[in-house]
């Protein structure tokens, strides 16, 4: 039961965290994975400058997981480390299951928007600048080392940071908003990826995107292609008019000749970006 | 984006349904799993006598799933029909995922607060009524007569709804309502059983309950076992002062001697319902 005293407008949202897709038993403690679920639910408020309140946990455990209570303590310690990072979100309910195999697990967040309005995917216009917060390619960094062998951690530890302990932006997404009327940015975070970002502000917002990819912040041990796209990385994506400091400018909207086809591309070479490269987690 | 005109009370509840714990592919089509998605959760505000609003439907489909396209237009054709006859809740979100082996549904649900009042469930008084909706046993009989053998399902289609078309009691809770005092009455819905759900009300409310094992409704076919232990019916459970039409009464509330151990006994024989027998769905 939340009470609300006052007529508003709510936001909600929901992100799913599966054993052998998003996360393994063996790259992940109990810890990391509730830090993580709260983290991503916590970035999509982020991503429309909401103000993150209330969670609702679901959680399905296999019957065969040992130490199923240290397990959920665990897992409630890292969860509410990032809840209470954040705002003090308060988890009001889920349900807890059995499962066969896999761990599953789903969280709902309810926040509320911002007084000076809600960020929206579609509001981006031709002549903007495209501007990013953070740096790209960290996570999939960490992932591929992994995936090179499974002992053979990446030696950057701000790899497992973005990978294990990600941060979701929501001061920053304020800073967008003290600075830019909110019907005038498009937002998202680049949770799979920078290039699917883009992709997406552009085709929601019928403009096209003209990047410099050398703009692009990125490790120097970070190849293009993981900062493009690799995801999981949880930073700000950003079409708007004025750009706050902290933030990166990497082009600008250009009106769309043919609004059914809309372009993100590099302004020196022109490449366009490939729009079937969908991050996968694992 | 949910815009709340007036000040109110929301009520917020997430239910999982997860394969090979409440559902199998075998005995569940695409759309029966979409139904009893939709109608668990929407049980839920009717046994706090809400208006269900919306929801949030995570779904995490098994790569190996064939199909997915035609599997999800199903699962949603199965959720929409039961959305539909419980006061047009509206799908608001969600997130599709991927999944190792099996199919995972978490739904969360946001009602609106009858303006009567939340009925909870520790608002049991001594002295008033218990009393029920429907009848109880069917949707374990189902299950039994498959677990006998896979091809042999129950004869008596009256199972078959019980255990695949759950009907969620949303308006048998306004009548509720509508004869008594919101904080003078204790609702569960009977999802972990019947005795569970009276146990629930024992041990919040802090009373104790006699009732009269033979008063509960249930076909003949139906054992008083299934009737008290089987879960999955979604019929109402109530403490109360003024009983509807169409509910049975089963028994009373008394006066708990000690508040830190309250029974549920049958008035004749005095037998104790045990209480580790909690409901398992497979």
């Amino acid at each position: 039961l939340i009470s609300l005293p006052n007529p508003c407008d709510l936001l909600l949202s929901s992100d799913s965290l599966v054993e052998g897709v998003h996360f393994t038993k063996e790259l992940f403690s109990p810890y990391d994975i509730g830090w993580k679920s709260s983290a991503v639910n916590i970035s999509d408020m982020a991503a429309m400058a909401a103000d993150p309140l209330y969670m609702l946990v679901n959680i399905s455990l296999p019957k065969s997981l040992e130490n199923k209570d240290s397990w959920l303590l665990e897992f409630y310690r890292g969860l509410c480390d990032c809840n209470d990072k954040h705002g003090s979100v308060k988890v009001i309910g889920g349900d807890l299951t059995g499962s066969l195999r896999d761990i599953f697990i789903s969280v709902s967040i309810i926040g509320k928007a911002d007084a000076r309005g809600v960020i929206f995917r579609s509001s981006a216009r031709a002549g903007q600048f495209i501007a990013v917060s953070g740096k790209f390619g960290n996570s999939n960094s960490y992932l591929n080392s992994l995936k090179a062998g499974l002992e053979e951690r990446s030696s950057n530890p701000e790899d497992e940071v973005y990978f294990l302990r990600p941060r979701p932006r929501l001061l920053e997404s304020k800073k967008i908003l003290e600075l830019n009327d909110s019907s005038r940015v498009a937002l998202m975070d680049s949770s799979d990826g920078l290039a699917q970002a883009l992709f997406e502000i552009a085709e929601q917002s019928k403009v096209c995107i003209e990047i410099d990819f050398n703009a692009i912040p990125k490790d120097p041990h970070v190849s293009l292609n993981q900062a493009l796209y690799g995801g999981e990385d949880y930073e700000l994506v950003a079409s708007l008019d004025k750009v706050p400091t902290n933030f990166t400018i990497l082009g600008r909207t250009l009106e769309a000749s043919n609004s059914k086809e809309v372009y993100v591309y590099d302004k020196k070479s022109k490449q366009k970006l490939k729009k079937n490269e969908i991050y996968r987690h694992f």
